[in-house]
Formats: C-alpha cells, structure tokens, sequence
C-alpha cells in the first residue's frame, strides 16, 4: 500500500475533476493562441494561484478547514502581470478577490450608486473614475484574450487543476512561469476515510487525523513544466523561521525565486529571495500596490531566466 | 475544574470582544428608538444570525474550521421581516450575503456597468430596475432606522454577540423573537489548547481534538431572554434523521419554531416544525424566495404568541 503523502495515492482517491477535459481544452487553445510570434517577441504566460483551498470534512460537506486568504495578493499581481504583457492563467479560489473589482467595497455595495433626478441608477461620482479605469483594464484584458480564469474550491480540485494547467504551460518552456500565491492546506482528510454525512454532535469531543497533503512542488519542478520559472510563496506568523523556510523551499524544490512574508506585515512588507539575493520590498506610500514592485522584479528575472535559457535571445530584460 | 462543554468555561477563556460595551450601547439605543409606541401597535424586533461561524485552530489564526453557509437564508429574511414591520438585528458573518445585495454577482461584478457615448460609467439597462429597487428599499431601512448590522466571524465573536443582543432584547419581552439561521460551529479548540503559531507541517499526521461547544440554547431560552418566540434551524444530510432532530431541538431547548431543512434541498424546500403542526413549503416558481412564505407564517405564529402573551392584546394575527 502506497504510503498516504504520496502524490500518487493523492491523485488516485480524490474526487475527479468534473470538466477535467474542457479545462484541458480551454488552456490548449488559450496557450495556442498567446503563442503566436509578434514584434514584441513571445509572449509570456503565468499561471496565478489564488485564495486559500478547503479541506472538507464530510463527503457531504457542511464543514471543511479554510486558510485565511483573501486572494487579494494574487488579484493585484495578475493586474500588473497583465500591464507587463503576460497572458494571465488565473487559478482562483471560487469568491475570492477578483482582478479589477478589487475596489468592492464588502458591505457597502449600495452606498456605490446613487439614484439621479430623472429616478435613474448611476455610480456615485466619487467612485466613478475608479470603476472606469477597472472596467477600461478589464475589457482590454478580455479583448486581448490575456486573461482566463478557471476556479478551485476544495484541494481536490485545486491540485487536479494546477496539474492540467502546468502540462499545458509546459508546451512553452521557459516562456512559461508559476506564481504560486495560493494559500495550499497541509493537511487533509482523504476521501475514503471522510465520513459520509455531517458529523454529528451528540457523541463528545471529536478526534481528528489529518494526513500531510502530498507537496506537488517537486513534481512541477521535476515532471509537470521542467523548463517554467517558479515563485512559490512562503506565509509565517514567526519572524524566527521565515526566512529559514524560504532558504528550504528554495533548494528543496528548486524555485527560482520564493516570495517571503509574515501574517503580521505581508500587506506591506515581502522579501524575494533567489539563489542570488534577498530583496525587501516595502510600500513606500499607503495608495500603492506592493505587487507593482514585486512583479517588476520577478518579470525581470524571468527574462534573464529566458535568455539564459534561449540561443539567440530575442528579448531584452529591460 | 469545569466541564469543557460548560457555558461558564467556554465564555470564561474566549478571548473577549474588542467593542462590548460600543455594542450594547447601540444595541439599547436601537431597542429604545423602536420601542416607541405608534397606531400599527408597538414594533416587534427580531434578532436574525446569518452565515457561519468560524473555529480558528491558531491563536495568530491562518487555518480556521468554517461551516458552509452563504448567508443567502438571513438576508432574504431580512428582507421580509423588514418589509413586515420588523425593526432587525442583522447579526452576521462578516463578508456573507447582505440584505438589498442579493443580486450581486460574484465573479461578473464589472458586467453589471456600462460606459456610455459621454464615458460616463452608468449601471447595465439590464440591472437597473433590480439595483434601483434594492436601494430604495434599502434606504427606507436606514431611514427608518429598522435595521442594525452587526458582524461576527469566529464562534468567540458569535456566542458572545449573541449573549448581549439577548440581554438587550430581554426588555421587549414577547415582542422580540430570534431567527436563528447561522451555521454556529459544534466542535471547536479552546483558546487555552490553541497553538499559538502556525501549526507546522513538517512533523507527520496532524492529529486535532476538537472539544463540543457548548448548546447556547437553552441559555438563550431559559436566562437571556426567557420570553423571546424563538426559531432555531435544523440542517441535515440525512433525511432519515431530519424530522427527528427537529423534534428533539424544538422540545429539549423549548423552541418555539424550528425550521428543518436538507442540505441537497433547502433553497427548495423547508419544514416549519411546531408544538401543534409540520408545515412543509416549497417553492411554487423559480423566481420565488421561499423566505417570503416562511417569514408570512412565523410573523403570525409570533403574533399569536404576544397576544397569548399580553392583556388586552392590541394586535391583530391578521
């Protein structure tokens, strides 16, 4: 019997993909058509992960372990991924933060509109220009065919996916990159050994025993898209450790580059750290998007990367 | 030492909320404004919990417990019991479902807008009339000064909310009535046997026990606010058992209503559960909330009940 962290025996028991074709299909079509040589040179794609995965408890799921994860991190970077000219993959936890609606206010959706004289819905000026350019970005994103979103909610299907995804980015080498923000569980609960219907109460504590949810990293490094250049994140809430497992992740898995950050800082405080250097990166005032300094020197990187990789290099890293 | 399950115990090591005298505060000033007596007879308050509570398993809190609930059921029913003369207390899980945001679409939320011949951003033909009426109805609320939102996300927050908005409601005697539609947790961790930092994952299976949480029920119905019409809500997997759940809920913590549902057919089908009779309702046309038909029937059962409650009852079932 394979041991229960293997990849393997994870692929095997989970719960399949419902439209695992379709999806295959749409990445296909979406990688060939962003492949097509321009006098900017080829285009670059990345896949964004975003949001946090859910572990459900029941095979009937009334409760399920979340990970905090706005997905806001993973919404602004692929708005900057887009400016840069990737095309954009953007694997996202179903209802978390959307790129170009990151402007939603929660509550008060309805404080957004006002009701004109004429009785006639309209957005309230102060927010108007705001929803403009979101809208101006968004359709250019949409006309230019850079942008495909396809949804996760469980673990299950988050891995299923990054592998779909990762086979087909593979057919582009190193133009390809993996920006894996996703807030990943650790540990889940197979599915053979759930319980069928909701848990019920009535006998005392519950005992529970997750098992280790198998890491992939090794796996797209090695089989899935050797050639992509990889960023995975690394989120703490101890500053003693942090960048200890970021130094691991690196040399464990072979990434080319590790975003670190701390539960108590990460909105205003990452540091990249590659094979070559650490760089910390701060906002320096409170209207701007850390992910505009982090993406810039993570698109740079992949173009060394690139070049490195190229004969004849036909971009330059700047 | 006490019993992990105990009420005392469980409010003893919660860690407190932030704002609980802020809250009280408001809280008697929304009762007392609503409490002035008017031609339609004295304003009834319903105190309605919406969305699920969350069971953090680290005290700097990365991976949580969550119960799968949008919050859909309380906003619709907010909804109703406003339009129904209820002052509200909306208590709810902070980002779910909002009363008058219903239509809001999750992922599509730019196609709701248009940018017309002038650039100016106006809200799609299509979406006009629906956002118009949600807000004129939404500000009839806040004019009126019949609605009170108040957030929670952890079961902490929750349970302890829920205790002052009871005491607050107490002083309205039969008038007041709980809806009880959150999803609250059953098991959670103790603050105390909480983890601090983030649980690694490099150490094998990850073995959690999970203590009950305490049944608040019978707190609720016995001191908080012992002459409350009070609805709880059964949500089962497993039709075999849902009727007799309901039955044990409603006789064991002396409900006044229970609301039963089944996980595969609650935004279809729901059975309200009383001392005298089972009425099941379903939806007639796909348009239709099932809120509207249950919030008829439980606002004239609680009328019923404050004039089985009060001399000279000066309100009318009809």
């Amino acid at each position: 019997m394979v041991a229960a962290d293997d990849p393997e025996s994870f692929f095997a028991t989970a719960p399949p993909l419902g439209d695992a074709d379709a999806v295959a299909a749409r990445l296909r079509d979406f990688i060939a058509r962003n492949s097509q040589s321009s006098a900017d040179g080829d285009r670059r794609i990345v896949c964004v992960t975003s949001g946090g995965t859910t572990v459900p408890l029941e095979q009937r799921c009334v409760r399920y372990i979340d990970n905090f994860s706005s997905g806001h991190r993973g919404a602004a970077s692929t708005e900057y991924f887009l400016k840069a000219g990737y095309a954009v993959i953007f694997v996202h936890r179903r209802g978390s933060c959307q790129p170009y609606c990151r402007f939603l206010p929660d509550n008060s959706f309805l404080k957004f509109f006002d009701v004109d004289a004429e009785s006639k819905v309209q957005v309230a000026e102060s927010h108007a220009t705001m929803v403009m350019n979101a809208i101006g970005d968004y359709c250019k994103a949409i006309d230019g065919d850079s942008l495909l979103k396809l949804p996760f909610t469980t673990i299950f299907e988050y891995l299923q996916l990054l592998k779909i995804v990762a086979t087909s980015i593979s057919s582009v080498g190193p133009r390809g990159m993996f920006y894996l923000a996703a807030a990943v569980s650790d540990f889940y609960v197979p599915w053979d050994s759930m319980s069928k219907h909701k848990i019920q109460s009535a006998g005392g504590p519950l005992d529970m025993r997750l098992s280790q949810v198998p890491k992939m990293l090794s796996l797209l490094r090695n089989q899935w898209a050797p050639l992509a250049f990889c960023i995975s994140f690394k989120l703490e809430t101890d500053s003693d450790i942090l960048i200890q497992k970021a130094d691991m992740a690196l040399n464990k898995y072979k990434m080319n580059a590790v975003v670190a950050n701390l539960l108590a800082t990460y909105k205003e405080e990452v540091i990249i750290v590659t094979n070559k250097e650490r760089s910390t990166i701060r906002k320096i005032n409170r209207d701007e998007d850390l992910e505009e300094q982090m993406i810039k020197i993570l698109s740079h990187n992949h173009l060394k990367y690139i070049c490195g990789n190229t004969d004849g290099c036909n971009q330059s890293p700047d």
